[in-house]
C-alpha cells in the first residue's frame, strides 16, 4: 500500500506546480496527509489544490505591497513561513487548545479549523470579525430569552389532543438543522470512537453539533465563528466570498431577503449580466471600482477594500459587517441604530428584555451607537455609492431609505397595538399570562409583520430592489396583514 | 490641482484607445468633464469607457449596413457627428428644454438624460417607445382613479385606535420607493442649492422624484420614460437589455412574474446553461437565431430584430412591447385584447371607470384592438416561435394559452361574485358606500386572485413555465383562495 | 426552389465540419430533410448542429473506452452506424410502431421521438429510465384515485351561486398546462390535416396532448417518457442535464423545491460562483470529482457516473433516480421508504388506497423497499459525499436528516389529526360523506402542511440549504399552519 500511496501523492503533487518550476514547497507533514488522503475524500484535496494557499507560501504572500496583501501577520513560526498552507499547517495548529484534537498516524490532528487557527496568518481579519455581530450569532440567539421563545415557537413539536394543541421542546438535531445552521452550532467533543478503515483500526473524536459552518459557531478551541461560512473549504476563495451567492446562503429567505432584493436591483442585473465576463476580476486585491467590476456585490458595499483606478481608497476592508451601516434594518421588531457591542445579550430595554427597542419602538439608546457614530458609518457607506453616483443621487436615495424606516416602523407599531389589544381582551395569551408571545396564530401574524414584511420593505429600499418590496414580500403584505389581524380579533371576539 | 487633473484625464484616455490607433476622438467639452470626473465618481466613467458609445462616432456607426445599424438618425449636427458620445454630448443637449439644466464650469449641464436626448441618434426607437405602454406608466397609474385606489391601499399608513384601523395618505418618498420606482417618478426641479465641493463652492439643482429610472419617468424636459431602465448607464449596453435579468427588475414578483416563469421554462434552462458560452453573442445586430443564441430571452420574443442565418427577417425590431402581443395577460382584472392607445386613462367601461373590462369581465371593446389587429400581432409572435418550432407545436401551444385565459378569467369571475355578495350583504364596504374597493381583507384576497394567481397562471401558460403556474403561485392558489374567500364571508356572517 | 434549397443545405453543411476535415457523414435521408428545413424552423437545425450527435457517428462513439462511452448498444443496423445522428435517423425509426407517422416527401416521418427511438443507441439508459418513477409519472397520477382527487381540486373550475361554490370538471388543455406539463401528457393521433405550405399542400398528423416534454409522457408508439425533458432538443446535451437549471423546470416550486434549496446551499453557492469557469467541464464522461467540478449538481449526486482522478469509481451512472435514495421525502403525506415498483398504482394501504402510508403515517411496507435495500441505497449516496467529506461529517449529516424526517412526519400527523377532528365534528366534509378530501379550505391547509412545508423542510435538511427550510417555506409555516388550522376549526364551531 505504502508504495502505491507514495506514487499517488507524487502524481498528485506533480499536477500542482503553480508558480514554481518544478514542485511546490509542501511541508513534510502535509505530504504525509496527502499520501492517504489522495484517495480518502480526494475531492477535498483537489479543491485545495485550486486555491491560492496551495500555491504560495506565507513568506511570499507577505512580500506584496501593503494594499495587495492577503495576509496580515507580524511574525510567523519558521516552520510555516516557507511552505504552502497545506493540510497539516491548519489541522495541527494549537493542538492543546483543540478539544477535538486526536492522535492520527503520529500527528495531533483536529477536525475543526477555527478563526483562531486562521488568525495565525490573518490576525487583523480575525479581530475585526470577532467584533462582528455574526461572530456572536450563537450566543445572541441562545442566551436571549425573547429570541429563544421565538426559536422554540418555530422548532418545537406540536401535538393535538382533545381539541387543543400543545408544544413540546425540540431536540438538538432540529435546532442544528434550523436556526443554528446559519447562526452556528456549539461543536463539542463527546468522546472517541474506534473505526475500521482502509488503513486499519483508527480512533476518531465524536463531535456533537457537527457538521456546521455557521457564522457564529462555537468551536472546540473556544473560539467563535467559521471563516469557511464565506470562504468555503478548501479553496478559501476571496472570489466566492465576493459573490452574492455566498450571502444568499443565509440571506435569501423572507426574514433577511438581501439576496432576493439584490437580484431585482439594477446592481444585481448588471452583476448577473456581466460578472462572468473576463473583464471582471473577483480575485484582485485591492478591488478597483470600474476596472475589476462595474456593479457592486454585497462584499463591495459591506466588506472589501475598494480603490479607484488611481489607487485612492474608496473604502477600507472590514470584517465587522456593520462598519458602513448606521441602522439595523432587519432581525428585530423595529429598525434602530446598530448596537454598540456585538454581544447583544447585554442589552436591557426599559421592560428588562434584551431588545434594542421597547415593544412599542422606542430605542434602548444607551446600548446603541450614537448620532455621531451613525453619521460616521453612513458616510463610510456613501463613499462607496459616490464612487459611481453623484451626490444628489446618493442623498436622494438615503432620504427615501430614512422615510421607509419610519413608515415601516409605524406599520409595525399598528400591528403591535392590535396584538396588545388582543392580549388585553383575553383572546390571546401573552406576557401577563406568562405565555409565549410567539405561539398563537395572531402572534405569528405579528411576527410576519416585522420579520418578513417590514424587513423586506426596508431592504428593498436600502438596495433599490423595489420589485421585492411591493408585491413580492413588502408593502402589499404590510397592509394586508393588518386587515387580517384585525379580522382575527373580530372572529375571536364573537361568542 | 489643474495639472494633476490633466495628467489624470490623459492617463484615463490613454486606456481608451478602442478602434483608434492612438486616442479616441473625444470632444473638447467631454474632455473638460473628464478632467474632474476622472476623480469625482470615477466608476461612472469607467463604465462609460467600456461601452460602445465611447468607442465609435455616430458618423462611423451610420456607415454600417442598414440591418446592422444601432443608430437611426437622418441628420446630426456636425458637432456630434465625428466625436464619440461622451459626457457633454448627452448632458448638454437641448439645454432650454431641460428645467434641470444648470451652469457648471461654463457649461449648461443637465442631470437627467432623457429619451428626447437619446432621440438625437435614436429617433426611431424613441418614437416606438413613446407608443409603448411603459412610456405611459406614470400617468396610467397616477391619473386612473381605480389604480390610485389600489396604490393607496398598498402604500397608505394604517393606524389602530379603539378596535379599528384607519388609513392615512402616504407621502411622495414612499410612492417613489414603491409603485413609481418601476412606473417612473415625476422628476421636478425644486430650486438650487450651493454646495462646498473639492473644486470650491458650486450650484446644483434640487430635484424631487430623484433618483429614478422607471420606465415611464416624467422628465424635467417634459419627455416620458428612461432608456436607462433597460440600457443601464453608462454602458447603455444592448447585451444587458437582451438578458432576462433586466426585465426581472420589474417583472419577477407575483404580480408580473415573467422572469420567475422564464426561469423554470425550457427556454430559461437553456439560457442559464449556455448563455455564458462564447458561442452566444448578445451584442450582435441583427440577432441571428441559432447562430447568436439557441434559446430566446425576453428581448428575443418581444423586442429584437431577429434574422435567420441566411439573413431573412424573423421579426422586426420594436420598442413598443405589445407589437407581438394580441392579449394583455397581466395587471388587470381579466385578460383582454391590448388597448389601442398606450394612454389607458382615456378608456371608459360601461361603469364609467378607466378599466378595459367591466368588473364582471366583458371587454370595453371600443378601446381595445380588434380581431384583425389581434391576429396580426399573434402571427408576429408566432413567426418567432416558428424559427425553431413546427407549426403543430406552435398552434398546440397557443390553443392551450387561449384556454388558460378563459379558465383564469372564469376563476376570477367567481372571486368577483363572492366579493359582490359580501358587499351586497353589508359585511364589506364597497362602491355603494363610496369606500375603497381595496382596503379590507376580503378585497385584498380578491386582488390576489387576479393580480397574483390568475396572472401567474397565464404567464406560466404563455411562456411554458408550468412549475410556477401550478403550486408556486398559480392554480393551487386560484382554487384555495376561493374557498378562503367563502370562509371569510361565512365567518363574517355569524353574529 | 429546389436549386436554392440545395445551395442552402450545402452552405449549411459546410459550416458543420466538426472532427472531419471536409464534411460530416450525413446520411442521404437527413440531407433531404435539411434541404427544406434549413429554411423551415432553421433554429432547430442550428441547435442540432451544435450537438455531439451531429458530429460523430455511432460507430466512432462506440470505439471509446467503456468508461468514456456515451452509447450503450450491442449492435446497430449498418445504415445507422457510419452516419451522424441526424433528422432522419431519429424521426423515421420504427415507423410501424409510431401512430404519429405520416408520409412526408417520400418518407415515413414521425413527430414525437421517444425513448424507444433513443434506445437504438442508448438501450441501457432507456431500460434504467423505464424503472424510474418519472417514467410512470403519467399513470401514477392519472390512475390513482387519491391523486386524481388532488389534481382535480387544483384544476377544476369553481362557480359561485347563492352563497356557495361548486366544482366542475376541468378540460384536457388545462390539465396539459398544469400537472401533466411536468408529469407528461398522453400524446395521441386524432387524425390528419391538409395544410398549405411553402412547398405546396401537405398532410400532417393531428396530435392531442402536444406539445409536451413531460418526464412520463405517453408516446404515440406506446413508450413512456421523454429523454428531451432533461436533454433538450436538438443538442441533447449532457451538460444541460447536469446543470441544476434542468431539474428546476419541475423541482423549484414549493411542492418539490429541490432547486430552491440547492440555490442556498454551500454546494449551490460554489456551483453558481465557479461553474462558468473554464476549469469546470460539464461534458466530460466519466465525470471526475475535483477535476471536472468542485461542487456537485443534482446530476452528480443522483445520476452521473463519477470517478476520482485516479479513475476509481465513486458512483455508477443510473437513470433510475432513486438508486441512491433510501427514503422518499416529497410528494406524499409522510416520508417513507421508496416504493419497490415505479408503478405506484399497485400499492394498497390498509385503507385500500394507493398510498405508501396510512393517513396516519404507518408505511404500507410490503410495497416499499426493505431495510437492506434502504441501507444499500443510502450507502451509494454516501459514497458520493465521501468523495469530498470525512466520515464523521457525512454520518452527522445523515443523522440530522433522519431526525428531520421524524419531526416533519410528526408535525404532519398533528395537522392530520386536526383535519380528522374537523371531519368528525361535521364542520368539514370528508371520506365519510364521500366528499373530496382536498376541496375545502381546511383540507387545503392540511395539504400545504405536507406538500409544501414538510417537504421543504426535509429537502432543506437533505441538501443542507437551511435558509429555505426555516422561514422561506419550512419550519416557520409547519408551526404556524397548525395554529391556523386550529383557529379555523374554532371559528367554524361557533354558531
Amino acid at each position: 500500500m505504502k508504495r502505491t500511496a507514495i506514487i499517488t501523492v507524487w502524481v498528485f503533487l506533480s499536477l500542482t506546480t503553480g508558480s514554481w518550476g518544478t514542485e511546490p514547497p509542501v511541508s513534510e507533514d502535509t505530504r504525509a496527509c496527502l499520501e492517504c488522503h489522495a484517495t480518502v475524500y480526494p475531492g477535498s484535496l483537489e479543491d485545495w489544490r485550486r486555491g491560492r494557499m496551495a500555491g504560495i507560501t506565507p513568506a511570499e504572500a507577505m512580500k506584496k505591497p501593503q494594499a495587495e496583501r492577503r495576509v496580515s501577520f507580524d511574525t510567523l513560526p519558521d516552520s510555516l513561513k516557507n511552505v504552502v498552507v497545506g493540510c497539516a499547517e491548519c489541522h495541527t495548529l494549537n493542538p492543546k487548545k483543540h478539544t477535538d484534537s486526536f492522535e492520527h498516524n503520529g500527528y495531533q490532528v483536529h477536525v475543526v479549523v477555527t478563526p483562531e487557527d486562521c488568525a495565525t496568518c490573518h490576525p487583523v481579519e480575525r479581530k475585526e470579525y470577532d467584533q462582528n455581530l455574526m461572530a456572536h450569532a450563537y450566543g445572541n440567539l441562545r442566551n436571549n430569552a425573547v429570541y429563544q421563545d421565538l426559536a422554540n415557537s418555530v422548532n418545537d413539536l406540536q401535538s393535538f389532543s382533545t381539541g387543543s394543541v400543545s408544544y413540546s421542546r425540540t431536540d438538538d438535531a432540529t435546532e442544528a438543522d434550523s436556526c443554528y445552521f446559519c447562526h452556528g452550532t456549539q461543536v463539542k467533543r463527546q468522546g472517541t470512537v474506534e473505526k475500521e478503515t482502509d488503513f486499519g483500526e483508527m480512533s476518531f473524536p465524536i463531535l456533537s453539533g457537527w457538521p456546521n459552518q455557521g457564522v457564529g459557531r462555537i468551536n472546540p478551541d473556544g473560539s467563535k465563528g467559521a471563516c469557511t461560512a464565506c470562504h468555503p473549504r478548501h479553496q478559501f476563495s476571496v472570489a466566492v466570498a465576493r459573490k452574492p451567492y455566498t450571502c444568499a446562503e443565509c440571506h435569501k429567505g423572507p426574514d433577511v431577503p438581501a439576496y432576493s432584493v439584490y437580484a431585482v436591483s439594477k446592481h444585481g442585473n448588471i452583476f448577473s449580466s456581466f460578472s462572468q465576463s473576463s473583464s471582471w476580476d473577483f480575485e484582485a486585491i485591492p478591488w478597483t471600482v470600474g476596472k475589476n467590476f462595474t456593479s457592486p456585490t454585497c462584499a463591495a458595499c459591506h466588506v472589501s477594500l475598494l480603490v479607484s483606478r488611481d489607487g485612492s481608497e474608496v473604502a477600507k476592508r472590514t470584517h465587522r459587517m456593520n462598519d458602513r451601516l448606521d441602522q439595523r434594518l432587519f432581525g428585530l421588531i423595529y429598525a434602530h441604530p446598530h448596537p454598540v457591542s456585538p454581544d447583544t445579550t447585554i442589552i436591557r430595554n426599559r421592560a428588562g428584555l434584551s431588545l434594542p427597542t421597547e415593544l412599542t419602538g422606542e430605542p434602548a439608546s444607551e446600548y446603541l451607537i450614537n448620532r455621531d457614530e451613525q453619521e460616521r458609518r453612513k458616510k463610510a457607506m456613501q463613499q462607496v455609492c459616490l464612487a459611481c453616483h453623484s451626490n444628489g443621487w446618493v442623498l436622494g436615495h438615503f432620504d427615501r431609505l430614512e422615510n421607509t424606516l419610519q413608515t415601516t416602523n409605524a406599520m409595525t407599531l399598528t400591528a403591535t397595538q392590535i396584538l396588545l389589544s388582543a392580549w388585553g381582551a383575553g383572546i390571546a395569551r401573552g406576557p401577563a399570562q406568562k405565555d409565549s408571545i410567539f405561539n398563537e396564530a395572531i402572534e405569528k401574524m405579528w411576527v410576519e409583520q416585522w420579520l418578513f414584511y417590514a424587513n423586506s420593505t426596508r431592504l428593498a429600499s436600502a438596495m433599490a430592489g423595489a420589485d421585492y418590496g411591493v408585491f413580492a414580500n413588502g408593502r402589499w403584505y404590510l397592509s394586508k396583514n393588518i386587515q387580517e389581524m384585525l379580522d382575527w380579533t373580530r372572529f375571536h371576539q364573537r361568542k
